[in-house]
């Protein structure tokens, strides 16, 4: 158990828990986690954060200094004692990490109850939402890559270190090949890389005794920085000092501002010229998806880039319109009518099938008893059951699993510019069903006389 | 010390950091760490993160676990025998949290042995850079409301639970009135609040049962959150409970949907019709600064905001243009020429002054050890020496700080639409080192031949 863990929540969720519990409302109820909408520019998700999601819920605990926070915070007694002993002993399906998934679709549902599935909703949002967000912009960065190598530069722009962990895990997940951040790295098993910053270069008399020193302490892997004074003479500077030390196949160059396929293209013919054609070509600076695309679509002679920034805080669309939603409480299906906020009632499944002459993804959202039609996968499986994980795996296996996926998204969901999402379909029975509780709902607004 | 916080770094620190080890060089540095350029729609920064870089720095230590992590990366033996020992011993200048700053300025800077400024360069950009971004957010929100309240509901949306602390900090800074945020407020003193979700009232037969109960549980701090179905049917019920229960002056609704000025008039005469003239509204849903000041330009009688994912992410601007450059070492003033990227050399200092008719900022970046201007300020103090701290100071003080300064910004810079940035002026002296610095670095290039 971590201590405080039960604190990680809006003060609204503890005030209603310790509501229910007060009043034994212990029956079962399943919320469901989805997005509402896709940002502009995303013609699908990549689902990441369920393995946070279940480390919390497991270690989750109300216990004694926890009381006592919130007494200090004001909380009065009879709301403070009620919440005493809650754990969390629910049930929970989900689409497993590096899935692609669309609008609408669960990304987790949760059964518990209801007190202790409600404790959890910002926890679970606040997880679910920021790794998906960065999973699906770190895939448009791997669409826009292609063959080329993509490593994490993020930790130093974003939301904090907690936030830098997450970035190079959900990055991993959606195909980058290595990370800059070393405890990330250590962390989850990636491979860490790292070349020299310009201050390195600025410490020393001159650039070619800063990349003669750099290249002597780095003989395994050395990558020199050339643009801190002139790109092209930066070039031949380390040209000199890789042939010198005989490091062609161990050593790269990074090129960080200026025109960067003009000057890639320089700096390949000069390596070339001079026989190092093992030697590797980095850029970096401010690099998105439309950028590298443009580079890559103009044959920019590139190995590998480093993207900061605008993967790392998913420059254009920071957030996603997650919510966590009530669809059932005691065996009775449960919706919302709120304007332009209408919810569908009910736990579900989405069955994935394919269509067409390509064998494309086809997804159909229906209800979780519903019989899982003949050539469809069911997306959400049952990851904890008790409040015990049941799931657990590994980077490369999600990796896996949003690669296969990648390929079956028909072209018009993974162009860059102007994505086309994949229409989601409701089953018949989700349909029926949700005819059904808004009029129930309607018709007893109607009976109540308004 | 905290386990493993060396590792909080992009490998390539470590790997610069352990070269200028095995070399010898042991003069000390200066790093400036400021913001390039503001995003559009800033007139101004407010500083923040400082804290939480002090007691990284204080409590860095490289210890034998970090050193087998990195043997375990893949570093050589000599690159990691390098690191052996390494703490910081540093000296640090920064801007105070909650001053008002601009582009150019440098809100932090660190003076130690090269390897130990070098290394924590991920970190301190990391931190003052997402802290800065949120309490500049929040400061437009600030604006914004006028004397509305203003609530940070932004936990469930933020780039995880960390990003949500920083999150509730930077804006109780920057004037926000309280957070969601349970373990926030433990942790910083703040104000805990919050209210209900559409959930509860789904959970109950009714929505009126559900706001009966609500209030019962809660007899001090009852809002009821009354758009789960019909707003001014949620009202009315709203009205009858708390009419019943006698809870006027503990009351509030929240209206979450839906045109939020007309029902909140609505509702307001509709409490003050049932004589509930004491009951509050607020009002929360998407909301951003421009919605806001709409709704308070409007006149809509909203006594507080909560604002989550558009303050939490600082939407339209979720990172800054932060760097941290060298800018002295062993005594010699440093500059870098990149295209685009130009800097002034040496440590500097930033001279507050007013001017004009309303006796408004004007900010002039100097050098350290010039004498500070009568008549002017001087932003950055000492804040860390050989390693301690030697300053630490409340929320609260932050606040009142980041109060005084809003109230000396031009009107120009705190309109939120089209803002227009303070011009931040050069001293003579740094104008003239840059100068003469850049003129050398040119000639050097010269001398060699390009």
């Amino acid at each position: 158990m971590t201590v405080g863990r039960a604190l990680l929540t809006d003060l609204y969720e503890l005030r209603m828990a310790a509501s229910f519990r007060r009043r034994g409302m212990d029956a079962p109820a399943t919320f469901s986690l989805f997005v509402r909408e896709l940002p502009p520019e995303r013609g699908f998700l990549v689902a990441c954060g369920l393995d946070a999601c279940l480390d919390h819920l497991e270690g989750l605990a109300v216990d004694d200094d926890d009381l006592d926070a919130l007494t200090a915070l004001g909380l009065d007694d009879l709301t403070v004692e009620a919440l005493a002993g809650l754990r969390f002993t629910g049930d929970v399906w989900a689409v497993p990490e590096g899935r692609v998934v669309f609008a609408g679709e669960p990304l987790l549902e949760v059964t518990a109850p209801i007190a202790e599935a409600q404790l959890v909703e910002t926890y679970l949002l606040n997880q679910v939402t920021f790794a998906t967000a960065i999973a699906s912009k770190a895939a448009r960065l791997r669409l826009a890559a292609a063959d080329a190598g993509l490593v994490d530069f993020a930790f130093r722009r974003t939301h904090g270190s907690e936030a830098a962990m997450t970035v190079a895990r959900a990055s991993a997940i959606a195909g980058f090949d290595a990370t800059s951040n070393v405890e990330a790295a250590r962390r989850f098993g990636l491979r860490a890389t790292g070349t020299m910053a310009h201050s390195y270069v600025e410490a020393f008399p001159s650039e070619e005794d800063a990349f003669r020193a750099f290249a002597e302490d780095n003989p395994t892997n050395t990558v020199l920085l050339v643009d801190t004074y002139d790109t092209r003479t930066g070039v031949r500077r380390a040209i000199d000092v890789i042939v010198d030390l005989g490091l062609s196949a161990h050593a790269g160059i990074r090129i960080d501002s200026g025109d960067l396929d003009a000057l890639a293209r320089d700096a390949r013919r000069m390596l070339d010229d001079a026989g190092l054609t093992e030697t590797q070509i980095f850029a970096s600076g401010g690099l998105d998806e439309y950028a590298i695309a443009d580079l890559v679509g103009a044959g920019a002679p590139i190995d590998a880039f480093g993207v900061g920034t605008r993967m790392g805080v998913s420059e254009d669309a920071p957030s996603l319109e997650s919510v966590y939603k009530l669809v059932a409480y005691d065996g009775r299906p449960v919706m919302k009518l709120s304007t332009g906020k209408a919810t569908t009632p009910g736990p579900k499944q989405v069955f994935r099938g394919a269509q067409g002459t390509f064998n494309q993804m086809r997804d159909v959202i229906g209800l979780r008893d519903e019989t899982v039609p003949e050539g469809t996968d069911a997306l959400l499986v049952p990851v904890m059951r008790g409040g015990r994980r049941t799931h657990r795996e590994t980077i490369a296996a999600a990796r896996q699993r949003f690669e296969s996926d990648l390929r079956l998204l028909p072209t018009p969901a993974v162009q860059l510019r102007n994505p086309v999402e994949v229409s989601v379909g409701l089953s018949p029975r989700a349909a029926a069903l949700t005819t059904r509780i808004s009029q129930e709902l309607m018709g007893r607004d109607q009976a109540s006389g308004v």
